[in-house]
């Protein structure tokens, strides 16, 4: 890894790879099997700066956010600096009214004086079921083994934090100002993510750049609207969906305004770096096999590309018949024709994988014929033009399986 | 029936069974297979009054409105009557351009011309696939027999209008006015019904008391709101959801306001009779195993009343998790956070198969394990009480299962 940066000193651009939260400086991290989830799967992980670090975050808009998060976004909020991150899988820790508050209370509490820190330098997080009593006792017996277990390696943390996830979900991203180096890693959770509102996503991004709190947090939202929010619903998340970045300055470089290369560089690289990870929360779907690029462009108004991009991969049918390999785009005419977006039938355009299927309001009787076999990709792409005005969205979704079905049943 | 019909003339309240569309005097049906669905199954059917009749609808709202949809709208908004309603499945004849339209006007102008009718007298709905070149000749070519063997019984009618259904779904009311019987009989389909969205619904309602237009268009538009609109998204239909009543008079009996008993018999007969064929598409939902019923109040809004109601019944997650008879009662609270709706998370009450699972922000953490078995019932009862005021709303939602994802992939 280290010859790889060297290498990469006499470029100007950003360099992507899949390390996590302790690709940049200055960052530890630990995951364990706690007892939280049942048959000695890994379940408890831990971040630690080994430097005070300011802090940004995205949360869930959900009205029963969890305890946790509703915990984190509040003292993240006031002091706007973290030094540590502990998430468990197994448990939402939701829904469970003054017990769970007092699990979120004792878990940082606790974590803060094993580790020497203000307990509101420690951020807590919980992704698993609603409404089941937390074992708490198993997490705080738990946190010295775990604290001492920290290492310069992210795959048990990255893996503590899964739940029906099939694979760990990393994405790091390096550039250079000024000749020296600024690192971000992340380590990512979410495979519910047919759509946030179906089950939790969690990314913890760590930078060892030295940058504002309100730099970081203007990227931030720029880069979780432009990838976890484009396979989501405004609005509709889950009781636990949380973005969290941390940056200590490790690196020797400060970003100070938005003005500057370094701030394009980091901008960038976050934006990087939440696509890949929630492109991969698709594609590691429940049960999905297929990973369905929905475009729409030409529509009167931002909102109106957006509804047609949710119409269409939020249809169940459309799911399903996509599963099946079946050419059938009639089904994205319907979800077209479902919303309220402004537009004329006679102008719009349906096009799927690369066919044109539907213009100037006629079929191509023949489309589903010759896309037969396109259909069997394991990518879907669904271009559709409105003919209304200049605005366009994206949206990435997955398919709807039997397996899916098997999952969330049982 | 006839002597059903006689006992029944003593008494004062509607009588509810399960006829068709040939229940009422004056009505005839047909149904025959044309070869527009493949395997010789039944697919063009049609219905016709024997005297003038006044005709009221309701359509689906989608911008793709299919062919025969928008012709028929057209024509009943225009001349308010319709003696003649001539349906298929196989093919929606939707998304088919001018080719869609030319297949209407010829398949209308030769209905017309064998019955004996003005062309502005018969209504055509169709059913099926999308984008699909519909067979016109073989339509046309069946009309002949279709019309002569046309009789007073209505079950080759009522499946020749099914796709994916399981069974055949009619609804019929009788009551008295003035010692006289009205009778009203409804033919339905629908079955990949999860909401209207997801595929067509057609329903066909005829009654043999003579009514103006506007009555029954007022008494419809109540029926489908307590019904077909309670199993769906407004606005978010398909490009052939429609429901037709034609009424023409032969019982004798004139309603002529809406203070009379006999409108209230009506009104409250197609109600009944709009509920009941919506429940049997729930029932019937394509590979659906449970119905689900929820219930919200306490809203601030019917608005929010209505966007918890669909939060919850549009979530994959709990309809997977009813399929697995799971009492994840997390996954409902959690749907009621991501609406918008107005409500204080310490005053929402939830309320699953009559075990209280949350209140006053406290959960039950043992109704999991109470509710096992009340779980395996094929009837899900969810209230949601919200505490933020006295609206209420409710919707009645199927499960997601294995053969939803193998019906629609296949």
């Amino acid at each position: 890894m280290k010859n790889k940066a060297r290498s990469f000193f006499n470029r100007t651009h950003i360099s992507f790879s899949t390390h996590g939260v302790c690709w940049p400086k200055g960052f530890r991290s630990a995951g364990m099997a706690a007892g939280i989830k049942k048959e000695n799967a890994l379940d408890l992980g831990l971040v630690v700066s080994d430097f005070p670090a300011s802090a940004a975050g995205v949360f869930t808009r959900n009205q029963f956010m969890a305890h946790p998060v509703a915990y984190s976004r509040d003292v993240l909020k006031k002091y706007k600096r973290a030094r540590a991150i502990l998430a468990n899988s197994g448990n939402a820790n939701a829904g469970c009214g003054k017990y769970g508050k007092a699990v979120v209370l004792s878990s940082v509490q606790t974590a803060a004086k094993l580790l020497g820190l203000r307990s509101q330098e420690v951020l807590v997080f919980s992704t698993g079921r609603i409404g089941q009593k937390f074992p708490a006792e198993k997490l705080i017996r738990n946190l010295p083994v775990l604290i001492s277990s920290l290492k310069i390696k992210d795959a048990l943390f990255s893996t503590s934090i899964l739940t029906t996830d099939t694979m760990m979900k990393t994405a790091s991203a390096e550039f250079q100002v000024d000749g020296k180096l600024v690192r971000l890693g992340a380590s990512a959770k979410g495979a519910g993510m047919i759509e946030p509102s179906m089950a939790t996503m969690l990314c913890f991004i760590t930078c060892d750049a030295k940058i504002s709190h309100a730099l970081m947090q203007k990227a931030l939202n720029e880069a979780v609207n432009q990838s976890f929010n484009r396979i989501t619903v405004d609005g509709d998340m889950s009781t636990n969906d949380s973005v969290v970045l941390l940056c200590n300055g490790a690196s020797g470089v400060r970003i100070i305004n938005d003005q500057e290369k370094g701030y394009d560089f980091f901008r960038q690289s976050l934006i990087h770096i939440c696509r890949s990870l929630s492109e991969k929360m698709v594609e590691d779907g429940e049960g999905a096999t297929k990973l369905i690029r929905i475009n729409v462009s030409e529509a009167a108004s931002e909102k109106d590309a957006e509804e047609v991009c949710r119409s269409i991969g939020n249809s169940m049918l459309l799911k399903c018949a996509f599963f099946g390999n079946s050419p059938n785009w009639g089904r994205i005419l319907s979800s077209i024709g479902a919303t309220r977006a402004k537009f004329n039938p006679l102008k719009v355009k349906i096009v799927l994988q690369g066919k044109i299927c539907f213009q100037n309001g006629e079929p191509d009787f023949e489309a589903a014929e010759k896309l037969k076999n396109r259909m069997r990709k394991k990518e879907i792409t669904i271009d559709v033009t409105l003919g209304a005005g200049t605005k366009s969205s994206f949206l990435v979704a997955s398919d709807l399986t039997y397996d899916y079905v098997k999952i969330n049943a049982h």
